[in-house]
């Protein structure tokens, strides 16, 4: 059985996780793969640093470049994270015609354009299965799995933090700033949480799909993108009495030439299997105009799954080097430009609205007045008995939509005597009328 | 762009969606393939038969065997199911080296092992994605999207017709024979339903998962095949009160050399992914050593969701032609010679126990001093007070217990004179214990 070189960038958690399974596994990738998978080169940040993986002398090195220029390594490994030296490296090893399995979401969704049209013209394949939900071969299900279809839409739950902050409120009654700590030392939020909770993640990989699904790159900047700071456990707790739990979602929509990708929260109705998803788990919903509805479950991050990924992308471009096959997958290259995105405004949706209303006779005519004479009709309302400071909170579920509209009302009522400071707005998916 | 010939054998329900797209789609296929697929020639039982789908002089045969011989058809989709004249066409087409494309389980569990050796020797492709969970590519998962794991256990809802029977006894509370009636009458269940009823397609949907991820074939006639008929609507209900679904499932789970394959309702814990899995949908749950628990979800059956596995399948077979890469991947020789079935007597597994006991003092001391005797305890007991001619219904889950134990306290229990005709046990699946 022939040999093949592979090198990694970067030993983190998920490099670590990498190598290791290139040891110990390495009949098992080798009849999966049909080459035996040689572990030649790895990048480290710090050479002193101690390992739980020990590797041979003259594995490791400080110097990634080397790794990549080294005529032994022939697949790169891609799992530094961050965008510019990701991106550099990247580039030397397509532009020399090694091919790249990554797992880097921020770099694929910035500049995922460029870095496939160089992966074309050198004929080198560039994978990218573990940058989105982890174990959970999404990336190979939209692109080979669900090949016959027509993409109409997907949905996902693509950040791990997020949805375990969100069950660890709902089921457990933390406050977000608990659940966020607790996150954090479950490792599952960064230092820096913002990415997560704030929704940008979860964008990244958004576009990731919407990319693939529809051959288009939008820009992050572009799109709507909320995160999960503004969710009170109050929103969580009216959510599950009217039938709902409340999901960080990436949504994208086909309608014509138009493509709808927002990241926001959202109520999901229970029975769905959107809504039965918790802890850290990742899901994500696809719709073909053939397949009908299919849904993808697992676990979306850590070292093991993430590691899971990685490798199938490795066997993948294994079995393409070996078989000559090598660019056999079309590359994602974005020329679809007939494809525009649709404008947040004229979404059409279902909404969660929660208030403070003074308690007094004739404030809710008002309230559903001002929702009327935007075309807004009410479906139903969730009122509480408890007084504080002479307002009552009020939960008005509306039937669909636009959000211009929507918006529109917002601005009106929020300035009237009648409504407390605090306005919160969360969209609802029922996952049954398009938008 | 190149073209591809394309022949159909069988044009029913599946067969004339497969042709549909091929001529309705036919530049979406051509961009996801690479090639434009031409359909050349389809094979029908009866040329006089009026169809929905219009074809062009001279495609339209009633000999199969011209269809495979025909030199400008080059990828074989066979749907005409059965398993004799399915398996002359598929090795006349694999012998001939041309790739064929398969719905047919039947077809694979039987005679996998000689198809897929008389693939290889002769480079084609024979690709099944559309033989189990339709809509659901939970093969190319299960041989491409996990290929980096060791595969530890899969569990699935294989069956469309058991699980809408099983959800509209529980949701409807409908009886099994008025379920099967409804089931028959919106199309799920064959004029004979008792290949789905009694779990035989989902023993050959399992014999083809399990060849998949350990790489042996084993027969029908050596594992548990149970199917639902002995499922009462009394049963349902009792479940849900303790907190469970029933569901048919195929669970395949390996302990070292051994690999257990069987067939069987069990009681599914509410809150896990498998439980909520309702009507005629199926899933796919799948454990492995990187990955963790994986669940697949989507339409199991029908014109449209069969047509998008045919197609990715399709796809792919093109995608390997074009680029000379046909047999790229490994096929499933069944070599694994070291691997053997694990006895059924061996399983251990929680038991769900339902008698008709003589409601007198004393009896349940009888009940559980038998079961103490063969080493099952109990782990909760659900007694009713409503009693018919001297007996009350009595519910009894135990710990997990050997079922070789638990057969034989069963063959105790029956004949005493304090347990009533009917004795019903079904096995509880609670994805949590390994066997």
């Amino acid at each position: 059985m022939k040999t093949v070189g592979i090198g990694i960038l970067g030993c983190g958690t998920v490099g670590s996780g990498v190598a290791q399974e290139l040891q110990e596994r390495s009949s098992l990738l080798a009849e999966r793969a049909g080459m035996v998978l040689e572990l030649r080169r790895v990048a480290v940040r710090d050479l002193s640093r101690s390992r739980d993986v020990s590797f041979e002398e003259g594995v490791l090195t400080d110097d990634p470049r080397s790794v990549v220029a080294d005529p032994s390594v022939d697949i790169v490994i891609e799992l530094i994270g961050g965008v510019d030296l990701a991106r550099e490296l990247v580039l030397m090893a397509l532009t020399a015609g090694k091919s790249v399995v990554t797992a880097n979401k921020a770099l694929l969704a910035e500049h995922g354009k460029e870095l496939f049209a160089v992966a074309a013209e050198n004929n080198a394949d560039l994978f990218f299965e573990a940058s989105v939900a982890g174990a959970v071969p999404i990336i190979k299900a939209l692109r080979e799995g669900l090949a016959g279809n027509q993409i109409q839409r997907i949905v996902g739950i693509l950040n791990g933090t997020c949805n375990y902050i969100l069950t660890c409120m709902e089921d457990g009654g933390t406050e977000f700033d608990v659940a966020l700590k607790d996150a954090m030392e479950m490792g599952y939020a960064e230092a820096d949480p913002s990415l997560d909770i704030d929704g940008g993640d979860t964008a990244h990989k958004a576009l990731i799909l919407a990319a693939l699904a529809y051959n288009r790159f939008f820009d992050q900047s572009d799109i709507v993108v909320d995160g999960i700071r503004g969710i009170a456990l109050d929103d969580l707790q009216y959510a599950a009495e009217l039938g709902y739990r409340i999901k960080l979602l990436g949504v994208i929509l086909q309608d014509g030439d138009q493509i709808a990708v927002r990241i926001h929260p959202a109520l999901v109705p229970h029975g769905r299997m959107l809504a039965s998803v918790t802890g850290s788990y990742n899901a994500v919903m696809v719709d073909g105009h053939l397949s009908g509805t299919t849904v993808f479950h697992g676990r979306g991050a850590g070292r093991e799954p993430t590691t899971s990924a990685v490798l199938a992308d490795v066997v993948d471009v294994v079995r393409n080097l070996s078989s000559g096959a090598t660019g056999r997958l079309p590359v994602v290259d974005g020329t679809a430009d007939h494809l525009s995105l649709r404008p947040i405004e004229d979404m059409r949706v279902r909404y969660y609205l929660r208030m403070e209303l003074l308690d007094e006779p004739g404030v809710f005519a008002k309230i559903s007045e001002c929702l009327g004479s935007h075309g807004i009709s009410i479906s139903s309302v969730l009122q509480k008995s408890s007084v504080v400071d002479g307002f009552v909170p009020a939960i008005i579920m509306t039937h669909v939509a636009p959000e211009g509209a929507f918006c529109a009302a917002l601005e009106e009522l929020r300035p009237m005597d009648a409504v407390g400071d605090e306005v919160v707005s969360i969209r609802v998916e029922e996952f049954e009328e398009a938008e």
